[in-house]
């Protein structure tokens, strides 16, 4: 018989999922009610106008997908792309890879534009790619890359984008919260993001939000959306506007609850001093790393403050060192991913977990493990 | 400024979600974990070895998808079919619908075998269909259909599928843990469900098993699987066997808490006993209902005691009576969808939700709210 499981206390400073305050995990608690339910159709109005807030927009589609963020960056390409399509996509890490596949799987083509890992994406490579291929109907890049801690100029990329006449769409799983994100300002066409990493929610929902004029290409397509589940034009009549919501998909309800809260507080602290919080830490903990000799690999202008990779100093082992730090102190950090696997660690600040008491616990974490 | 949300306390009664046991949404808020954590990652082996139990399955393939029933019917359909192919899609109420919508957004042709909203799907039919269409790569049907209370003989239905070379592709998102369903012993090929229904833990995760030899059409596509986040050949190197795991998609790690519990309260009553415990406790409802006068939809003998839908009798104001109860006994139960809409209820008699307690409430609750 397999009994109840209780999961250790952890503290959460990898790529994500980011410490969970305990009110966002008391209010995923809260006893289910149906997702038709008239308070359940007013929380979700809450939710969309927090989240609108968050990502300093108005557009009428802005929800959280009931799926994790790579159902998210799916949502986005499926809407977007037909058969015969051209997509730009950049590629400076992990997440411009998994876009390329998307572009794929949706009978589009994807010209690449590469920069190395760990770099931001360059806007004169964007700018020449625009260029040679003018019919390119969206320009797709990430805005804070979750595999090296870089991140690139979103309102440049999406301004180039609209030059050449093409949509912007937007990965910034890790931004949101934890950096200046403004997508009415900087005129995003299509964006999504994760719960689990600066809002400091549960992983599992992955909030979107699309402009008017995306939208319009939503509306007009010549096929049907390839995926039934994350089409919008179906999803809209169950998060539209107004009263009268139609089932769709049933609800990840608690999930929404929990979400509600972490938006709450967002809320309650202030969008600008949630970025100058995750600032002001990451500045703490990189003075410490710095102070023992460890190399940022992302160049100063372009580092996200809640994702800090640091190359593994020389002669030192990645597993051994993260697997004592879980043990001895319930400290999770991250490992790198593909071509960085075992050569940087990924330190994350987001969300409920950047404070500092976790700077101080994970420098003499790592300063005595790395000793032993 | 919005403020935390306060669900009201529900009695769930209607096509699910149904009620979440105490013991499940305690589960759920745990402290979060990483979804690459060893203690996780022994969860996950725990969570597989109940789902077969739950589903009667030794298959290596069975897992929870990571969204709700919906994301389950889809990576069914987008693993098994290519652009092409055609697929037998049984049509006996809503569900078939989207099946067929599934099968067509994959680039393959659905041929319909249409039922009556309300009845089982029809042997003979099916058989009939298989024979005119011997290319016929799968054969789609619902073993419990949600929006009529229907249940099919999946059996049978599989035997024919095999006799005539095809796959058999089953929904039980209802039928799961409320009637006997043998995913071995029935030689079902593909299945999916809900963790809303008779499992009773919160919505947004889809339980599914494939055979050995669906897998096999899986690792021998041609083309890739149009949805990368679905993609059966790149999740199982998260939910594969053995300590090695590789990072594939954010897993919703708190929603996953919540369905090991609900999987561990499973095991302890024992699956026999929960189709039991749903047989007996629709009786006791079917005897009051039939008291007054009310007829169920489906024939006896194709009746899901889990799901009992009900005309409404004449002269009786459907939303009135739904907000009624809902209003004054915090009760909710089931409308009826699309052509059924306005005329039929569908009243809920799910895994927690399912015991005598709320049968009483339920019938007395109905009578006063009917009289009034």
């Amino acid at each position: 018989m397999v009994k109840s499981f209780h999961p250790p206390n952890r503290i959460l400073m990898g790529p994500g999922p980011s410490d969970v305050s305990p009110r966002v995990l008391a209010a995923m608690a809260r006893p289910t009610i149906g997702h038709l339910d008239p308070m359940f159709v007013e929380m979700m109005d809450e939710m969309k106008a927090m989240l609108q807030y968050a990502f300093q927009t108005k557009n009428e589609l802005t929800m959280p997908v009931s799926a994790p963020g790579s159902a998210g960056m799916e949502t986005c390409f499926v809407n977007l792309l037909e058969p015969g399509d051209k997509a730009i996509v950049c590629q400076n890490g992990v997440f411009g890879g998994r876009m390329k596949e998307n572009v794929e799987r949706c009978g589009a083509t994807a010209v690449m534009v590469m920069d190395d890992w760990g770099t931001a994406v360059d806007p004169n490579k964007v700018e020449d790619a625009l260029k040679a291929n003018p019919d390119a109907k969206l320009l797709a890049f990430v805005h804070a890359e979750t595999s090296t801690g870089a991140q690139s100029d979103a309102q440049t990329l999406t301004y180039l984008a609209h030059k050449y006449d093409a949509l912007s769409l937007v990965d910034s799983v890790t931004g949101l919260g934890g950096v200046p994100l403004k997508v009415d300002e900087w005129e995003i066409d299509a964006i999504y993001s994760g719960s689990q990493k600066c809002l400091s929610c549960t992983p599992g929902l992955s909030p979107i939000s699309f402009s008017d004029r995306a939208m319009q290409v939503v509306k007009s397509r010549k096929t049907k959306v390839q995926s039934w589940f994350l089409d919008l034009n179906l999803v809209t009549a169950y998060w539209g506007s107004g009263a009268k919501r139609t089932y769709h998909h049933t609800a990840p309800v608690n999930a929404l609850y929990g979400l509600h809260e972490a938006l709450v507080m967002l809320q309650e602290e202030g969008l600008e001093n949630s970025w100058a919080r995750h600032k002001q830490h990451h500045l703490e903990l990189k003075a410490g790393l710095e102070a023992w000799g460890l190399k940022f690999v992302v160049k100063e202008e372009h580092r996200l403050p809640q994702l800090n990779s640091v190359y593994i100093p020389e002669g030192v082992d990645d597993v051994t060192v993260r697997s004592a730090l879980l043990h001895d102190y319930g400290l999770e950090i991250g490992a790198g991913l593909g071509a960085m696997a075992g050569k940087i660690w990924r330190i994350g600040l987001m969300g409920h977990a950047c404070n500092e008491r976790n700077v101080n616990i994970c420098l003499t974490a790592l300063e005595d493990v790395m000793r032993a």
